[in-house]
């Protein structure tokens, strides 16, 4: 046992990764990763990271390794302090991080960061944990995985944290606000990135939708990525600069009130010549699942929801589902109806309990 | 010479050839074919047609096959009563059709027939050849040529013809309806298809839109074809039959107005379990510009001139339009500027002059 504070991460792609380094590097934190398709490459072989925060780094572990979330109530497990979730979500498909975190939680004390896209995550989170902290973590890191356990990290890590409010949180307001506070301390310990604390996160995480829920989904869609977009011209025009507008006029209507500047903020806001791939790109050309719910069906949602008109999010919407269904075909999800049925079936689906972590997983520690 | 109709067929892929096909069944028509990427498969090898309506035809050539577009000023160039026209429009990248017919045009004595997809296809023909019928054939055809030569045609061949009518045409209404008349015959001749004279063959071409500016844009986009759109069905509700609905709203304010029930027959009109793929999302498969601009573009700026709301419609043609830079740029028409480059150009495009028929072709008869 040490003092440090004791992290549970889920999901070790760029993000997650680069958070695990960082926290390891402030010497305050002892990280435990939970991988998945990584798991046997870097047990083998660790990450190599190419960082423009940390430098190139080679074989690297965090402290502890797992394959599976671990069960606290299993004699002898230690208990986490923080568990940081930055897989995907993909609501429509596998688990909710609910059930994957569910064994790893002390009620009480484990705060819940989620380091993730999108909106409207946090809602069955502070349900399932109501005596828990929940902390809202926006990251504006650029980190691919390029292969089981290759980091390129090319865009500076800034976080910002703040605390997801509910009235059906059980906890007081200032107990999650001197959580994420806490949370933003230990991961500015390592001096190379900044971490802040946000008193209006919602705010912040409005303001990533307004390329989130833009780029990443047209990226996602055509293929294209943001540089090429800009270069033409007529991508950002016709396309994304209303998409924008769509989602700056939701945000507004639910009280965060953007600067009209955000706009073209966002637009420029990738380095001019990378040619840069959001994350749902990435996600469809390795045949991933892509987490568009949460980052485009959500604040869709609560557009109808305010009465807002939002067509150009509602066609993205839309397509995306559809690329959804392309990539369950993809992977076996999907059953066509019989060739030649005469009552026309419609196609089936069949459900995936576990896209993340299997039911055959172990614990093992380095 | 023989007594037959001279056609000119401009596009050999599947309509066309099985345009072709047809009219020679029919015994009045002698056709030249001028092929451009199938001219050597189906020089050596003739055309091989597997079609619902034909049969199976092993080792089938048209009267003449040219490489290049003769030019009937040529002193012993027979001319040419009809021009068939089949090839796409893509007046976004490649020589308008009036460039490319331009040499085998008789004045006052060619009719010019339009079996081509889309919205004001017709209007730089009739400027430019004021003096010859200009004829609008709306094809239902479902004809794909899998490899060069190769043509599959699993959907039976309709063809409604009519008139176009424009102020600026030189010639009477009654001859541009006559000589639709005449091309109507000789297309039925065969006894296999049905060509049949359209009084109204505008309103039909804003039916066909119904289908063409909605499955045949999304399908391109996402790469689902129409029978998994309809085995899900979300795709229909969410995206299809929004879709459908615009232009259903466009066509009206035009002064077209279809039933209300056209939308389903539309949703319904390919076999249920063929998966079919419409035209642009076969084109995007194999590398092909794809012929937005008359299929999407047109209606959607009939639209803005008519005040219309086409939000769905604006958004797929923005992504249509992405989807074509992309083709380009597989094309080597793009070149992205110099790595680095403070200055932040653009990127450009490198126009190419001739898509379909090369400048190098030479004339060669059969």
């Amino acid at each position: 046992m040490t003092d440090k504070t004791n992290v549970l991460l889920i999901g070790a792609g760029g993000v997650g990764t680069m958070a695990a380094y960082n926290l390891e590097a402030g010497g305050q934190a002892s990280v435990t990763a939970v991988l998945r398709s990584n798991y046997s490459a870097v047990k083998v072989n660790g990450f190599t990271i190419t960082s423009i925060d940390h430098g190139f780094v080679k074989e690297w572990r965090p402290t502890h390794i797992l394959h599976s979330v671990p069960d606290v109530s299993n004699e002898g497990s230690p208990i986490y302090d923080v568990i940081l979730v930055t897989t995907k979500n993909v609501p429509d498909i596998s688990p909710m991080v609910v059930e994957l975190i569910y064994p790893a939680v002390t009620p009480n004390h484990t705060s819940i960061v989620l380091l993730q896209n999108g909106l409207n995550i946090e809602l069955p989170i502070i349900a399932a944990f109501p005596t828990n902290p929940v902390i809202s973590g926006v990251s504006l890191i650029g980190a691919t995985e390029t292969s089981p356990g290759h980091i390129v990290h090319d865009d500076r890590d800034r976080i910002l944290v703040g605390a997801f409010h509910s009235p059906i949180s059980q906890i007081p307001e200032g107990k999650s606000i001197a959580a994420a506070k806490v949370f933003a301390s230990l991961y500015s310990a390592s001096g190379k990135v900044s971490c802040t604390y946000d008193s209006n996160v919602a705010f912040s995480r409005w303001r990533k939708l307004i390329y989130n829920a833009t780029y990443n989904g047209v990226c996602a869609i055509t293929g294209m990525d943001t540089s090429r977009m800009r270069m033409a011209g007529f991508p950002i025009e016709d396309v994304i600069r209303p998409l924008m507008w769509e989602i700056w006029r939701i945000a507004r209507a639910k009280g965060h009130e953007l600067p009209e500047s955000v706009i073209q903020d966002m637009i420029d806001c990738d380095p001019w010549d990378t040619y840069f791939k959001p994350s749902m790109q990435q996600d469809i050309e390795k045949g991933n699942f892509i987490e568009f719910e949460n980052i485009v069906g959500e604040p869709l949602r609560e557009a109808e929801k305010l009465g807002i008109p939002a067509p150009g999010l509602n066609m993205l919407y839309g397509l995306l589902k559809i690329k959804q269904l392309q990539i369950k075909e993809s992977k076996g999800l999907v059953i066509l109806p019989a060739k030649g049925d005469p009552t026309r079936p419609m196609l089936q689906f069949i459900k995936q309990k576990d896209v993340f972590l299997g039911p055959d997983c172990k614990f093992e520690a380095k």
